[in-house]
């Protein structure tokens, strides 16, 4: 079975239009390269009961992970934590690692020149308060400290939204624990630019090359407007043996290069 | 009750990180500046079981409108509409005004050069096979037509995954849907960049702020990385009266801009 991994966006930003949602685009293309499948992204609001709602709905489809972004920091609008502690019917409590980390990140500050003392006030506290049983992540770039916890079959990380934290805590503490689940999958795409054919008669030739090698997903997608259209093919394949992997993809779009040149179209790498 | 709009975005693209969700994001801005908000957004899989579980869960929550991207085209990873009719249970069935757009894109197209026949082959048909009671929307750009479909009290909509085709169908024909259920209300935003004082002393700021003016909501982002990081506040508030509304989010922000530079911090408008 391979690792199933979703991810729950949290923040108004994201549903107002105001910020892309690159997290989960980076965080997808990681995770599949590591040869898990993202099954689903759900992007709430800051609301305890959006979060409470996303969260139970994605427990109950049994992901081996639940990644969740955002929503970590001191302000009044970070409410990420009591969200998931009600989800799983926790207690949110001081957590005193996650403490220790706030304290030294807090004096590091302060010795930096970058605030003016390092007390612990209760919106610094806020992010050391964790589910019951969590256990917090070391943040090597900012201060909320990210937070591992276990719930039935399903591991749930939370990470800050600040995407340079996100993608550090990710590369440091969450790759090991996806490969571990990864059951050593590979994953290899090959893209194909065509130029000349229309999706509608290019769909037959797709039908005629996935019936040929099975193991291979290919996708199309038009790119730009009319009249410059183009399609571009996605091809993407995962395995065990990336080698033979590889082989199988080439061998596929060797055959659907050839199908289209007979159908009047031209085609190029990307 | 202000008007409320989930979003589906369907494609295994968006889940391997290959594309970014930018249509989520164009979608969330233009929603919101109609006056209206967007709950969710959910990103599902080219799977039916995929697309009938979201659509489901989206109709349970009784939004106003489903906006649905994606999958739309005339391949095999096409079924969005597939899995909407089942979602809906109800019956896929030749449509004869969807049949009449694409008899007369296809005319065009050959007219063109673009393609050699018009023929309505059966990849070319199945985007004009509808779930029964649903109504096609012309699609100024491309092949496949939008879909309308009324669920109980919710509008659902179905729009190509290809941006330039979704916004173009999203103009032309639904922004006016919107507008009609959005209560008159107009949005408005801005934004203050704060230098030199962290987001943990902000925090306090923000709650004294928008505790004297409760229409006005305030989030802090955290912007770049250490040491150069800054918070951008962004503002935000909703109003029938427009003028009420600029002046109220006015004065919050000199208001936030006074108790910033009394914690000696710097501020500039973006």
């Amino acid at each position: 079975m391979v690792c199933q991994v979703e991810l729950i966006c949290i923040g108004n930003e994201l549903l107002i239009g105001k910020t892309l949602n690159t997290n989960a685009h980076w965080l997808s293309k990681r995770i599949t390269s590591l040869g898990c499948i993202v099954r689903r992204t759900t992007v709430v609001r800051d609301e305890i009961s959006e979060i409470v709602a996303s969260t139970r709905e994605a427990i109950a489809r049994k992901p081996d992970f639940i990644i969740i972004t955002g929503g970590l920091g001191p302000t009044f609008d970070d409410m990420t934590l009591e969200g998931v502690a009600k989800a799983l019917s926790r207690k949110l409590e001081m957590n005193d690692e996650a403490l220790e980390m706030l304290r030294e990140r807090y004096a590091e500050f302060t010795k930096m020149g970058r605030i003016k003392d390092s007390n612990l006030t209760e919106y610094r506290l806020k992010m050391a308060r964790l589910p019951q049983g969590a256990r917090p992540i070391h943040n090597p770039v900012g201060t909320a400290p990210g937070v591992t916890i276990h719930e039935n079959s399903t591991t749930i990380l939370v990470l800050p939204g600040v995407p340079q934290e996100m993608e550090a805590i990710f590369e440091a503490s969450i790759i090991h624990l996806l490969r571990d689940k990864s059951d050593g999958l590979f994953y290899v795409e090959r893209s194909l630019q065509v130029l000349g054919v229309v999706e509608s008669s290019l769909a037959a030739l797709i039908d005629r090359v996935m019936l040929e090698y099975p193991a291979i997903y290919i996708k199309s997608h038009p790119i730009g407007s009319e009249p410059e259209v183009h399609i571009e093919l996605h091809l993407t394949t995962s395995s065990r043996n990336k080698e033979g992997a590889e082989e199988e993809i080439s061998k596929a779009m060797e055959k659907i290069q050839v199908l289209i040149s007979q159908k009047g179209g031209r085609t190029g790498f990307v």
